[in-house]
């Protein structure tokens, strides 16, 4: 297999030695190893602690959003696989004080199944611990069943917002709420154009046409809805964002965040031109598209393709959106200079 | 071609018109559309600019890295090739006032004497601009003559350094002088794995065989030094860092800073895997590493590769390499918390 790593079995404490090695002043490991933690966290009986467990290979996310304003913990499972309960009550115990925890889950099946029993044993030993599943993948389960959805690349903006609410001292209740309202106000469809390597057979992990694209394919290669011919990418995206706009209408004059997510092996040459079709459409519409976040965040290995997210906040999730953090990976939002 | 653009003639301006969509509030275009620069400079008489030409196609390579702190324009190429010296000329009038400006080359051939004519057609005009030469490859020509090899990621350093430096106020005169010291403290050595796609052929950019890795290939699949058979990581890193420490020694202690830059389609699990093998590689030469950056930040379309460059700061260097910026790509390096 033509990877850079050692062997397979090292794979994952290999990239997790390089990343608390590389931000030390940011993230540390905890007592468990695959258990990432902020260095410098909050007292956490004051702090409502926020974290996630997933399989690992989607880097960076969600390792590289731990950080103050974001993540206090994400628990690292193997390559494409949730971790398991016990190891996400060890990420739960690291992290949890009398503030509680939100535990986000994104709704993949071993994902909800592993969280939410972790939740219950974490209740057992007296934490108060509240699972927020996250989906969004219109693609997933038609208009109507959204909780029967896929959590996919729109689940960011959850982190995010959620992440600095609960830096500037939101209580256990109020942040589930919020993070139920941004879920509500958020939809993401994605397009798959060539299949990633899986680190683990060193196999393709699909196959598609060499003219063609799958729209709604799932992170892992889980089926799609439908496939398109290779064209010019304005049609793609026109065809795309008119399918999220059908699933959850956007009034004119609605302020709204596009994340355009690449999938791994698609070139920020096209992410911005997916961006610029996207805000035309949009604008089109009287939609005002504002502070967005383009670049590879939740990926699948090498694979091509990429997914459109339109989130339309609240003027104070527009704020937290924007607030600062020190997360490694997470991109600066911010309207304006800076220095 | 199985890319998500419009047409060949649009690639380059799709892809800027999206990207000054995306950020306003921190760039623009100037007026030359090819031009992109800081929505909101500082007074050309006091802040002397800075900026660079470059072919498009290796982004977030320059154009992401305009706003406060970093660079004042890029001029953008077409796909691979280096900008006219008129275009080149264009940028220059549309930043530079009294304080003058530094105009960085990355040392290829077009580059360099389109970059060199601009230069003098700016002089001719009136205006004060000293052109640095970028160079820091070790595998493009031998110890002794590092004037002619070519600029690669470790430029990079330069950029954010001089950049910050610019931002505080220092004359042309000492930009120069500090981003020749920069240059000198700087080395990269990179290696190909798999082959990127061209967006003006589509085809492939390289053929090498499926169990070997190229040593030393440039950013345009220039020829390397030398083949690898594709084995542990650990392997290539020691051989690579090796390499780098025979070319420029680093005396134990030494606090230096590491850029493994991704060449599009590795993956930041290879590329952590990789950090952590030479953070290992200098800790045992009892090296510290500090602040590193690690991502696809000049990449070669879908490319799969890295490079590492070494760079030992003097304490005012590592100041100016974490100061904060407001480019939408350049990561934020900071030691510590930021909220």
């Amino acid at each position: 297999m033509k990877k850079l790593f050692n062997t397979k079995e090292r794979i994952v404490d290999d990239m997790i030695n390089g990343f608390v090695a590389a931000y030390p002043d940011i993230v540390a490991r905890g007592a468990n190893p695959r258990v990432v933690c902020r260095a410098t966290p909050k007292p956490r009986d004051e702090k409502v602690a926020l974290l996630i467990g997933n399989g690992s290979g989607h880097e960076p996310i969600a390792m590289g959003f731990v950080g103050s304003g974001l993540l206090d913990a994400n628990i690292v499972g193997d390559v494409f696989a949730a971790p398991s309960p016990d190891l996400i009550l060890e990420g739960i115990e690291e992290v949890t004080g009398d503030a509680g925890a939100v535990l986000l889950i994104s709704r993949h099946e071993g994902d909800v199944i592993n969280g939410n029993a972790a939740a219950m044993m974490a209740e057992d030993d007296g934490l108060k611990v509240r699972p927020l599943l996250m989906y969004d993948d219109i693609s997933s389960a038609p208009k109507g069943q959204e909780d029967e959805r896929r959590g996919a690349a729109g689940t960011m903006f959850i982190y995010k917002v959620l992440g600095a609410a609960a830096e500037a001292g939101m209580a256990l209740d109020d942040l589930v709420a919020l993070g139920e309202d941004v879920r509500a106000r958020t939809r993401t469809l994605g397009a798959a154009v060539s299949p990633g390597i899986s680190p683990l057979t060193g196999e393709l992990m699909f196959t598609l046409p060499e003219d063609e694209i799958f729209i709604g394919m799932g992170v892992h290669g889980e089926p799609g809805v439908g496939r398109r011919k290779v064209g010019p990418v304005k049609d793609l995206v026109s065809f795309m964002v008119g399918e999220l706009l059908d699933d959850r209408p956007i009034e004119p004059g609605a302020t709204t965040v596009v994340l355009v997510n690449g999938s791994g092996g698609t070139t920020m040459m096209e992410l911005l031109t997916i961006y610029n079709e996207v805000a035309s459409v949009l604008s089109a519409r009287d939609i005002p598209a504002v502070l967005p976040m383009i670049g590879s965040y939740s990926t699948t290995q090498e694979m091509g393709g990429f997914s459109i997210s339109l989130f339309t906040p609240t003027p104070d999730m527009l704020k937290l959106w924007q607030a600062p953090h020190a997360s490694p990976h997470f991109p600066h939002i911010h309207g304006g200079e800076g220095v």
